[in-house]
């Protein structure tokens, strides 16, 4: 019976010593096995960046039965494909990544290590899903998280997702009573405006901070995950793993037609 | 007269010194003000990383009419945002990457640091185009690029590309009298296979380098970047930032409908 219950592979981008990765772990405990394979270090801003330069190392933490722990050297990415080369007897049933602190909401998708784990385990043919908190309180007790999580993991596990796609789920920074439930929604269109802050070092270098905020460019839309989070929503957006802009195609087609058909 | 040339800014993931940059840099100065940030060391695989947890310097290399050069101690999208921010003084008319030593097409656009920074540009509204080439032969003279990537650019220049679209550019390893021309492709459906060669070191330590070889889904297709590339065209893929799954959204609803309606 036990080799039936589901295999759940977990990683994070915030590293092994992470609170949001035990919240993590406690949700998803009671659903199968689980393993866990996560940053030595933490891995913000990493997206889906491998380590191809240095070698990685992989150390053990706890193995017991229905329980492994391991941290790894490296990206979040490296953690989902030494796990899954070197690690895992089998293809897990379920990747989830996080909790995330901090959101990766709207186009901070593409930034996010979180996320670079789920897509990488999409790209592998697994259920995957990215779990991130907008709260920054290094002392929450991720009861919110804890309150709804479960549920997305048994949809998750009991129902699949299509193909090619995996889940940006969001948290707001509420607490759990006053949270109004879980919202599909899109990625909102927004960039991050940066503010470099300038430094001199005391040797007369220049070098600057990567700073920033948001700039919601549809305040508006009432689809958003932006929009969904204001207003005290869990949000869930599909994410793709397939970038092609199909409605693009023909447009370019006849632009690019000349080179196309003459030799040049 | 002069100002109104277009700007143009270049960048790589190969690092300032690569050769491929160089081309790119030869390619675009016949159409405007070029200005190069590129990192000071090769940056390969590191998708849409940021640094944030280290400072990022900034070295000017050249400085004349109608051309500057920078390197800078990040990422490639790191030299975007800090170009964006701090040395341009107004928001370029095309943004470029590359020419990558290695295939970015298929699934490793998610990897690929050349298309962070393609589609970085992207995110500030600058139609964005990343080249790679097939060819990783370090003596190679980049005569196919050199034949057709000016007529892309110009085309670019001239007609834009969709908001929230950037382009995928690949060239394969053939001479440039061989190629049959641009392909408008989707991108291939595969997976890296990851093989893992696991070391000792002189102290006992295990550690693992990542290797591994592109396994293609769909061989049989003709509209994909990599049957373009196999049949002697240069490929261009569409990529959107948007990366929600617009299909899976109803489906998503009706399965988070309790969720989403009770309060749990």
């Amino acid at each position: 019976m036990e080799n039936n219950r589901p295999l759940i592979f977990v990683t994070n981008d915030d590293g092994i010593n992470a609170k949001g990765l035990q919240a993590l772990i406690d949700i998803v405990k009671p659903f199968g096995k689980v393993v866990v394979v996560a940053p030595e270090e933490g891995q913000s801003g990493m997206s889906h960046a491998l380590t191809v330069k240095t070698p990685i190392r992989l150390r053990k933490i706890e193995q017991k039965e229905g329980f492994e722990k391991y941290a790894v050297s490296g990206t979040p990415v490296d953690c989902v494909k030494l796990a899954f080369n070197q690690l895992l007897s089998r293809r897990p049933d379920l990747v989830v990544s996080g909790v995330n602190n901090g959101s990766n909401s709207s186009v901070s998708v593409v930034y996010s290590g979180t996320m670079g784990a789920a897509i990488e385990g999409c790209l592998y043919g697994v259920p995957s899903v990215g779990f991130s908190s907008l709260d920054m309180n290094s002392n929450q007790d991720f009861e919110l998280a804890k309150r709804f999580c479960g549920t997305i993991v048994e949809k998750v596990l009991s129902e699949g997702i299509s193909q090619g796609t995996c889940l940006n789920v969001n948290l707001p920074a509420i607490k759990a009573d006053e949270c109004k439930g879980v919202k599909i929604c899109r990625q909102n269109k927004g960039r991050w405006i940066e503010e470099f802050e300038k430094r001199t070092d005391p040797h007369g270098g220049e070098y600057y901070w990567l700073t920033g905020s948001f700039e919601n460019h549809e305040p508006e839309s009432t689809d958003t995950d932006e929009w969904a989070l204001n207003h005290k929503y869990i949000s869930i957006v599909p994410i793709k793993v397939d970038f092609t802009d199909y409605a693009s195609i023909e447009t370019l087609n006849e632009r690019f037609n000349t080179i196309r058909s003459e030799k040049i």
